[in-house]
This record gives structure tokens, C-alpha cells and sequence, in this order.
């Protein structure tokens, strides 16, 4: 009987705003993985650290060592060769437990493993904190209220489809903005959105930046997490 | 000096998804209140039931009793009023702790207070797992991946608005959809998104129920807080 594959969020960066269910999957997991740079390096275990240290003896780990590029083919052999190792670990009817920085399943690497996984295991899935839940509550305004629409887009996207999003919803949030800030800039002068912009990056961190006048940011990149929040300065409570 | 207002989040139902730091405010706060229902059942405070076991002594309470009706005007009034009760307790150099469902500031009644509380002192927030996460996590399939578009909508808007979403973006969640579930049926039907869509309700709770299969959901209400999750069938990893 193979062990469980169990995703957990460890939420967005303050260590204490993981669960108490992910608190206790991490400390009694056999194997824990983790999606590591180059360098060895692990967010998601950074923010575990505290958790960490109360494991049970003999703790393995996986590290899935994901180079820096945005071919897929490439991504695409890593997962497939974590998913085989996961995957033996699984069979020796151990439980391997996954950090997740944030929510497993918003905008996470822990899907593609999942979908390797999950038809021939016994899976599950603990949410976390997602960054933009986390920068409402940095901010101390409200995400939505009542009939409000919310959008959450990637900075990726082309300008023209930014400001879509922008004229047709209340609340956008657009995620992955480090290298897209020049264009979401426009787009929010373009959709007269930009006093409704908030800025943020690693939200809870030591290095926690928060812009509330976006005006006010410089014309460079930020880091890859980096978000926007845009919500309505007037709302409609009726 | 008045004491601090600190909202936290208790998660979607599991009272094993608060978040360790929701717990440390919860356990020392010196009044927790709570959104109420005329019979006093609060369910912030069930999830949070086990987490206040180990509360500090003497700890008081203030409940928001919340008469069931759409008349905003009644709701304010009673905002005003628990705003009014915690104000003194603030004055009295007490922290206040207000329980949360889910995120306090993703459709949640802790705006309204918020708002009328925070000019005046110090507030804080701590943010919770949204059943929207939730939701993601008990159907092990991911909310968003890679350029997906993800929205929430209220079950309340018009069918034509809620077949915009489903035509526009990938990923939908539809909040709300207790009485509006044929209007949401419909609109999934009309948008060619039946097949995308799962329908949640009492997430990791005793009751919970999920239908992966939404045309074999009973032609009635469900409860105020059920939601629809439409994920695309086959997701473009490009």
C-alpha cells in the first residue's frame, strides 16, 4: 500500500501564518520536498524553518532543483523525474509531505507534480495563506465586499488585456508583476485605475515593501512575487 | 492608550486550518467577538472552539447578533452599534479579537467594522484560508496555472454577468449560490461550461458535500455559503 503525496500550503512568507493541520503534516511526514534554486535554496522551507525543528527523527528530503528559465520542456523534465522519486518513496508506503509557499493550488508548481501523481496514489491537499489574501490584510482593506467582482490576472498578460480586466472588475489583483511593472503602470493610467493601485512585495517579510501611491514606484523590475491590488477607493455598500 | 482591534481569520470550517498566529491572538485576546445569529450560534466561534480552550482567563465576549435580512440600513445600524462596544472595550486598553469565517476581508462582515474602527486605532489583520482556496484543495485540482485568469463572482449578480465571467476567464469561482443556484445553472449551461464545474458546500466540515457532476445537483436552494467552482476541462500548459 503506497504512502499519501500531501500538498500544504505554508502561506506567504511570515512563518507563522501556517496551519495548524500543515504544522502537523510537516512534522510527522517521512520524506518532506520542495521546489529549491540553483543554489539549493528553498523558500517554502525557509518559512517551515520553526515547524521544522519539532520534526520527527530521520526526516528525509526530496529538494526538486528547478533551474531559472521559462522553457517548459525543461520544467517538464524536472517534474517528471521529482514526480519518479516522490513516486518511490510512495511505494516504500512512506508519506511525503510538499511545501508550498502560499496555496498549493493558486499559481503553484505542486499542480504539476500533483497530476503525475495523483492517479495511482492516495493524495491530499492542505490550502495556505495565498499572497492575496495576505495583502488585503497588509493593506487593512477590504478585498470584496458584496456584489463587488474580483479578478486576479497575470502580469504577464498583454497591456490591452490588463485594462480589460481593469474597466470590468471592482478588485484585480495581478500577480507575477517583477518584470511586467512598466506595462501594468500604463495599463492602470490607461483604465484611470492608477489611484486605486497598491503595491506589495514579500508581504510579511523583513523586506516587506508596501507602495499605497504607485506613483510613487520606480521604473525598474521587482522581484517575481511582487503583486498589484487595485480596489475601488469609493465603494458601493448598497 | 486604547488596545489594538485585530481581525483574524479561522479558515473555511476545519477548525485545524487556523493559522498559528490566528490561534496566539485568539488565546490571548482579552475579548473576542463574533458575528451571531438570533439564536447566539456563531460558527467563527465553533471552528474556533478548540483554539479557545486554552484562552486566557476571564476573557469576555462580544457578540454581533445579525438579524437574517437584506436591508442594509438594519445591518449598519448593528455595525454601529458592536462598533460602539468594542470601542469602549479599546478604550479600556483591551485587545479585541473579532472571529473571522474564512479571510476577514474576502466578503466578510469584519469590513464594516473595520471601517468604522480603524480611524481611530490601532487595527490589525490577520488573514485566514478562504473557501475558495478550500474549495481547490478538496477537489485536488488547481485554481489557476501559469497565465489563467481566475474570478470570483457573487451567485447574486444577473445571469448575463455571470455567463460574461464564464465566457471571459478560465478559472470562475461563484460565491453565494445558495438561492441562485438555477440562475448559475443556467448560466453554465449557456456559456457551454457545465462540464467545467464543481459545486462545494460546508467545506471540511462533518456535511460536507461535493458533486463533480453539477447536472445531478437537485433543483433546489443550498446554503448561503456554497459556492461553484469551473475550472477548465483541458488546461493550456504552454
Amino acid at each position: 500500500m503506497p504512502g499519501d503525496f500531501i500538498g500544504v500550503g505554508v502561506g506567504p512568507g511570515d512563518p507563522e501564518l501556517i496551519t495548524l493541520k500543515a504544522a502537523r503534516y510537516i512534522q510527522n511526514a517521512d520524506v518532506i520536498s520542495y521546489i529549491a534554486s540553483g543554489n539549493g535554496r528553498s523558500q517554502a522551507k525557509v518559512i517551515a524553518g520553526a515547524v521544522l525543528k519539532d520534526a520527527v527523527a530521520n526526516q528525509r528530503e526530496i529538494p526538486v532543483v528547478m533551474p531559472m528559465c521559462e522553457d517548459r520542456s525543461i520544467a517538464n523534465k524536472v517534474y517528471d523525474e521529482a514526480a519518479e522519486q516522490i513516486q518511490q518513496a510512495l511505494n516504500e508506503d512512506k508519506t511525503v509531505v510538499f511545501l508550498c509557499e502560499g496555496d498549493p493550488l493558486f499559481f503553484g508548481s505542486f499542480s504539476y507534480l500533483l497530476e503525475r501523481i495523483q492517479e495511482n496514489n492516495p493524495c491530499q491537499v492542505v490550502p495556505g495563506i495565498s499572497s492575496v489574501n495576505a495583502a488585503a490584510s497588509a493593506l487593512q482593506l477590504p478585498l470584496t465586499i458584496l456584489k463587488e467582482s474580483f479578478v486576479v490576472v497575470s502580469g504577464r498578460h498583454t497591456e490591452e488585456k490588463l485594462c480589460e480586466a481593469l474597466l470590468q472588475h471592482d478588485s484585480v489583483v495581478i500577480m507575477k508583476a517583477g518584470r511586467s511593472r512598466q506595462k501594468i503602470v500604463n495599463a492602470l493610467k490607461q483604465s484611470n485605475r492608477l489611484a486605486d493601485a497598491n503595491y506589495l512585495e514579500y508581504i510579511g517579510r523583513e523586506n516587506e515593501v508596501i507602495y499605497q501611491d504607485v506613483d510613487q514606484l520606480p521604473d525598474e523590475s521587482g522581484p517575481y512575487f511582487s503583486l498589484f491590488v487595485v480596489l475601488r477607493n469609493e465603494r458601493d455598500q448598497s
